[in-house]
């Protein structure tokens, strides 16, 4: 099967713009598909300057991924490449302009996977990480282990030559604002608890949400998924969600799909979100569509939200939330690129 | 169909050893399966003497658990008693008698899930919990998260009333010896790579393993599972395992099944094997043992092993191993207690 897509590979990368009609033939050779979180995106809040700015970052981490993959690289590397530019920009819930903790600290988790080898690697709980996501695959790659959590994960890091960040390069404002607005809810909901306004409950659950993430399919036929986060503002306790839990936040197989997930952590755990998705197209024969529907809705049903970004080796991809909105976008050799927000954007 | 159980449960509660004949009806009312790690078990080792302390202690375990059932205690309660003996026995690695890290400190991890409501809680890196298994359940039902790590997740458990242990309760003259042998051994594959003598890579994948584990089936049709660990011999960089990754280490789903595995975490993780196992039955309709014996096969592709105890809620039960034994035991209503550790020992 690789070796076929290699060889295809091959064929495509001379004639670029070639399409395939023949349903076992990839629908896609070579791409990527990348999320900048899901969650309460309101159309008041995001103004059209700041709307602007997402689209160009989504644009440019699409490219940065884009041309990985272009030149033949391998899909892990187009996966990195994409996450950094949105791990480098204060416009999201990872690396730079991450959420704080209770602390008042920028707490990170990251994982990715390949889909070839179904080698993974994951951290949890670092503080001067400027790219978990390159963490996490030096873990997958020189380790000997999958998952380093807290100050061994960056003892590990020194091992590498990272350099330690200082915590104040990841603070934004923004986020400083939130944390304040988040504990001051806490303490209104610690008082009248069931008794939420809408509003507090929009704010309550808008602290929940955003990460990135990214799955690539390169030249070879390989798939790559990777997602790094800054966590749940106001988190406490060295709380994780599902972002560094293989299976959960990130799963890639060859034989299936690549997946990197964003939402509320705990419920996304539970449903062991990521591998349901794969697991459905392995045991069910669902496509990436009907899988990432069917995970949603048991998340949905246990009374959570968020979105995931799937992709098979064919190049099918599914972007699917059941939130108000979700950062997204994609793009494929011989294809225009695509960025969308909310859910009534146009269709690729 | 949990209440149809509820209903055989009050009539079997009953007629205890009541036996149903019917393909539809439960197999097993109530009871419950454990284990106290895979690996590498060698007769020569284990003494007869010691030997009988496993089995003593694995006995007491599933009678502790049973206990619970028996008096019409749910599923997780039967899982964190019998979870609870093992932790608090030297013989195995979790609680009392973990496995040291490479800075000579018990490095303990655990998690809980349960089936009807798919709550689940999981701890990672505590230093100073007599029982982590307890602390999961604590997270579980009063964090308001799934996954807490390290000093945050010890600060919870401060919250909760919980006594701060010293290190050295954890530590066994056993497992330092197995540190030191650990740590020449590192130095022997620094020097010679893969030129390792047949010894030396037993020892090494000796380190690998042990953990402790239960799944139980309550009188009211309920599934729940527990793991708990002191991980890997001189793991480094707050290495975490399987154990306290749900989806990996732990699932339950009264729709399908519960399960605790035990082996080489990385490889665990990398399978999402508990959640595989439990996908394989929804999505393929497999049994617990078709479905633990695909998932371990997955496993050993990779060069992975170890084992898994399933039981899904008509009592079905697989304890799966590929590795040269694993501790395990059941204890079922109107059945004996049946306890084993080598893959030639009698059925029950």
């Amino acid at each position: 099967m690789n070796c076929l897509f290699s060889c295809l590979g091959l064929i495509v990368g001379l004639v670029p713009n070639l399409v395939f009609a023949s349903p076992s033939a990839p629908v896609r050779n070579y791409g990527l598909v990348i999320h900048g979180g899901a969650g309460v995106i309101s159309r008041s809040e995001l103004t059209p300057e700041r709307e602007a700015e997402y689209r160009a970052r989504l644009a440019e981490a699409l490219d940065a991924g884009y041309a990985v993959l272009d030149r033949g690289g391998p899909a892990l590397e187009a996966v990195i490449a994409a996450v950094n530019i949105l791990e480098d920009s204060p416009l999201f819930n990872a690396g730079k302009g991450s959420v704080l903790n209770a602390d008042g600290i920028c707490e990170l988790d990251a994982s990715v996977m390949e889909g070839r080898t179904l080698g993974a690697g994951a951290v949890a709980g670092v503080h001067h990480i400027k790219n978990p996501v390159n963490l996490a695959r030096d873990v997958m790659e020189h380790s000997g282990h999958v998952m380093l959590i807290g100050e061994g994960a960056e003892q590990f890091a020194r091992t590498r030559g990272y350099e330690m960040i200082p915590a104040d390069y990841f603070q934004t404002e923004h986020r400083r604002q939130q944390l304040l607005k988040a504990k001051e809810l806490e303490k209104v909901k610690a008082t009248k608890s069931a008794l939420l306004q809408p509003e507090e409950t929009y704010l309550l659950r808008q602290f929940k949400w955003g990460t990135v993430g990214c799955v690539a399919l390169d030249r070879a036929g390989d798939l790559a998924a990777g997602t790094s986060t800054g966590g749940m503002t106001n988190k406490k306790f060295g709380r994780i969600g599902d972002t560094p839990v293989v299976g959960a936040g990130t799963y890639a197989n060859n034989a299936t799909c690549a997946v990197s997930a964003t939402g509320w952590g705990e419920f996304f755990i539970r449903t062991s979100v990521a591998h349901d998705i794969s697991a459905q197209m392995e045991y069910a024969g669902r496509t990436v569509t009907e899988a990432a529907r069917a995970t949603l809705a048991k998340v949905g049903t246990l009374g959570g939200d968020g979105g995931v970004i799937v992709l098979d080796a064919r190049g099918n991809v599914a972007m699917e939330f059941n939130s108000p909105g979700m950062y997204r976008g994609h793009r494929f050799v011989g294809q225009s690129r695509y960025v969308a927000i909310y859910p009534d954007a146009p269709k690729p």
